[in-house]
């Protein structure tokens, strides 16, 4: 079963947005065996129609994203309509929910919300629980040329409406489409740090060729290296045995997503708790911590110390210490991390230093960096120093990842 | 002049990974007056072929991401050598560089880095000044079948790599590929919170649609509505004397991106500080504060109180509060906020308080939020509360908008 996705939306074009349905959506197909084989981007208007006769002639399930809206650069439903020859008529019962929802969030009825309750001829409303659009779907039908359309669903393009009627309503569809007793393929992606993605594959590559079957892919980004492995089980458990030894000191636990998820489960099993002092970061170590479920198992607190006062009043740094080695620096870095675990009582702290730019405030070079960890010893914190010239929020990832890394390689 | 994009990597169709360099893209040809037309994206393999082959005939430049690496699966140097007829010879001075990258960063260097020294005859090659495959710039040639092939551009993967390659080197080529003497259109986006899109709609619409030749777009984001302008200087102008009275009070600030930014800019220009107190963002407030450049200037701290502990000793919240109403109360996120801008000094301190789920730990339903400002007036903290049934990321970021929301509407 050919699956395609099109994305509609100029501000996806012009970047004013980022595209992320590509990403669920692809994560959201994978456990029922199926792929994206093709994402196509088009702006509003007579783009789609042609995008879409395109897809008609590949793919037997095609999900289109956005233009549902009511506004009038919402075409993709009349666009759709007319390729499949399904006339549109008003759908009073999706008017009414529409009405509905508009009343609960003390919003004015608008006219033009009525063309979101048009709803093609032959089609099946899908039900927005967090919006005024609904989706649709559009089972085969018979077109002019003789040809069968393909299964096509019409998703709204903001994620958060998108997204539970994708799991909740268009999952259960296409698993009813799909052969019954196949076994899809599993996908197990072994994530690593510390090493580049050559070196990577020097490792375990050719023994991984030897798997029959077995699809092997790498993929590296801001200080991480992903082998992804999909196959069969009997495959991934020989891929592990390749993989694990060879691999051993630069993998997360086989588990996490994200180094962040690694280090909450660790923390989590070894009952040990961990607080940040962040000052060039600003938040950010709190922020991916706590997106992990489970977080408050073992963070108990986060200082943003951005000015020397902050520094100085909520982690106790010497403001002596301050003047004499300037804010970002080994000594203040140290400083920090040793504050943090004193004035939470956390086992581990880790402090963050640093120029992120574009000026330099601190008289260090843009891009320098300290980053420190203090242990549950007690002694001296660990500092390293890095100088990451980039653009701010990339020096903040970079940053990021690197105090996580050192938290992760001396959690013992 | 046609631009289109393709992105290759089974890792962006099986969802593993975001597709950033559309919008990355789309907004660094937007200056120069080019659009991307399409954006395809395909699994590494022979999809990469057939893709590149269709876009040969409609657009002028290509732009081409991802496979350029040293692993096996990097296919694309290969795949359009053999499809341009240029055959792949090694480069003595790619080669050196890339041994020198990896001697800087003290790694070993692999037989398989050579792959990313083969350049196809005829090729520009595009340092790489952060990895080791360089861009590869192929200008025009006569195709077999007599067709001229267009401009294709071969960019690596990683966004880090990518992003300064295309606008040092890739965008000077292309601006001497383009007209000269033409003005290119300029965009204008007016971004409102706390109104609806049909709404924006009905109060812009049809004054816009009166302005001969303008572009309109309107785009609906967690809590944004974006209202887009593209035309001449002449066609914003009259754009700009329509919205700013009709939309007045849910405009953030013209020149602003971001919600973040605009509250930077207003309290730098009234020379007024900020504090956080965050318990279920976790440190995105700070975050996303810190991301704006010249943060440094107004915001003094933020504590990331995750704890009942942390809530006491950081932000001297009483604990026989928290054990009356609860953590996630309305009492304890204004103790929480009086006590960031006590502890801080700052002028404005917002503080929040939710269950972000999976599970609840509060005993309140998960989803539930309170958020906090207290303000120079020094009075009680104003108090919102919201009921955000999502997922836990988007949760936070809800609740990260709301709390910017009212930090902005009671800033004077």
């Amino acid at each position: 079963v050919r699956v395609e996705v099109i994305n509609t939306g100029t501000e996806l074009l012009l970047g004013n947005v980022t595209n992320t349905h590509l990403a669920f959506l692809g994560q959201a197909l994978f456990p029922l065996g199926l792929r994206v084989e093709r994402q196509i981007c088009v702006p509003d208007g007579p783009a789609i129609g042609t995008a879409l006769a395109e897809a008609f002639g590949r793919a037997e399930i095609v999900l289109v994203t956005g233009g549902l809206g009511p506004t009038s650069d919402d075409l993709t439903r009349d666009l759709v309509a007319e390729l499949l020859h399904r006339p549109l008529a008003d759908d009073p019962l999706v008017l009414e929910s529409i009405k509905n929802y508009f009343t609960r969030l003390g919003r004015p009825i608008n006219a033009s919300i009525a063309r979101q309750a048009q709803v093609p001829e032959g089609a099946t409303v899908l039900d927005n629980a967090n919006g005024t659009a609904p989706g649709l779907y559009l089972p085969p039908t018979l077109l002019p040329d003789g040809r069968q359309s393909p299964h096509v669903f019409l998703l709204p393009g903001p994620p958060r409406e998108l997204r539970p009627m994708f799991t909740g309503q268009v999952v259960p569809i296409i698993q009813r489409l799909l052969p019954a007793g196949e076994t899809p393929a599993d996908c197990c992606i072994y994530r690593c740090v510390g090493i580049g993605e050559s070196s990577v594959e020097a490792l375990v590559g050719p023994a991984l060729a030897k798997i029959d079957g077995l699809e092997i892919g790498y993929c590296a980004r801001l200080g991480e290296v992903d082998v992804r492995c999909i196959g069969s089980d009997g495959m991934l458990e020989r891929a592990k045995a390749v993989i694990l030894p060879a691999l051993a000191s630069h993998l997360l636990a086989r588990d996490a997503r994200s180094i962040e998820e690694m280090l909450v489960h660790r923390l989590t099993e070894t009952k040990r708790t961990l607080a940040c002092a962040e000052s060039c970061t600003g938040g950010l170590l709190a922020n991916r911590i706590t997106n992990v479920p489970g977080a408050s198992r073992v963070f108990l607190a986060g200082l943003t110390t951005y000015s020397s006062a902050a520094k100085c009043a909520l982690l106790g740094v010497d403001a002596a210490l301050i003047e004499r080695h300037g804010a970002v620096s080994r000594e203040v870095a140290a400083a920090m991390a040793a504050g943090a675990r004193r004035v939470t009582g956390a086992d581990f702290a880790l402090a963050t230093t640093g120029e992120a730019g574009p000026a330099s405030g601190s008289g260090q070079p843009v891009g320098t960096v300290f980053i420190a960890l203090a242990d549950p010893a007690g002694g001296e914190p660990i500092v390293e120093n890095f100088a990451y010239k980039t653009d701010r929020e990339a020096f903040k990832q970079r940053t990021c990842q690197a105090a996580f890394d050192l938290l992760r390689r001396n959690l013992g």
